[in-house]
């Protein structure tokens, strides 16, 4: 997913949860606010696949194909913490 | 969680979204990027078990004290629906 | 979902992670086990919703069509905590 | 997170699930069964982080130095797909 893609895609969330926003300013029924919260997450969730995607391409690529170790290990750390962390929200 | 506590967590949720917004048009780095989506998701599993909650300690009550079975069957089965959909998002 | 249901599902969800297990023993590609975990995980979150749903339906109706109102709000209470707590594994 | 210890920690958690199984046979109450199956279920996520760990340090770092294209997109491919599994289980 390129910065355009996910540009485009975070804009419609933003879009998305204004309408959650005016759902509770107009009182709507709690059950159908969580829906919409939820989809929102779902949404998020594909757009940070999307980066990861796009990071493991470029950057990821770089640094295990280059020279410096500790940068390498850093690297793949943080892909490591971003995985465990998405197995929590 | 009342009306204007949900409100208020939205619209910083609305803030910290378009934050990531301008970090993605700023170049920055992916993985900063996905935690901060993250962190958003985070938020809002807060807000949405927020409204659960209100929502339980009211329309929930109600539908279950009144006399329509079908209403109270209604109200049980969106529950157990968005704690399905919770797990997955 | 009775107990009759979800004890068979919960058997069922052993023998497939004695299968990870096995795997893991046997030196599986890591991508294969990582996947089969995860297909642990969304077995388990059917088999919770089951469970909850069956709960709904039976004390947490008991409790709110009672008399004692603190017993109301512990059954309430529980609800929104596995509901938090849903999002988060 | 080496293979000594993955196993060790999946037995550990096949013991959690036989508990569990016990439980339900024993009539437990179900706010404690979906507590025991959510801890499982989080237990399973440190160990696939774990093993994600592990794989990134070898087998993804000989793919991208090694010479086959078609290798390394695949096993980028992969770290994807269970990024995104991940936000969904």
């Amino acid at each position: 997913m390129n910065e355009s893609t996910t540009l485009r895609r975070l804009k419609t969330i933003e879009g998305h949860l204004k309408g959650v926003i005016r759902m509770v300013e107009e009182d709507a029924y709690c059950i159908d606010v969580i829906r919409q919260i939820q989809a929102v997450e779902s949404a998020l969730n594909k757009v940070s696949a999307g980066i990861l995607d796009e990071h493991l391409n470029s950057c990821v690529i770089t640094a295990i194909q280059g020279d410096d170790p500790k940068e390498r290990e850093r690297v793949l750390k943080e892909i490591s913490e971003v995985f465990e962390m998405a197995n929590k929200v």
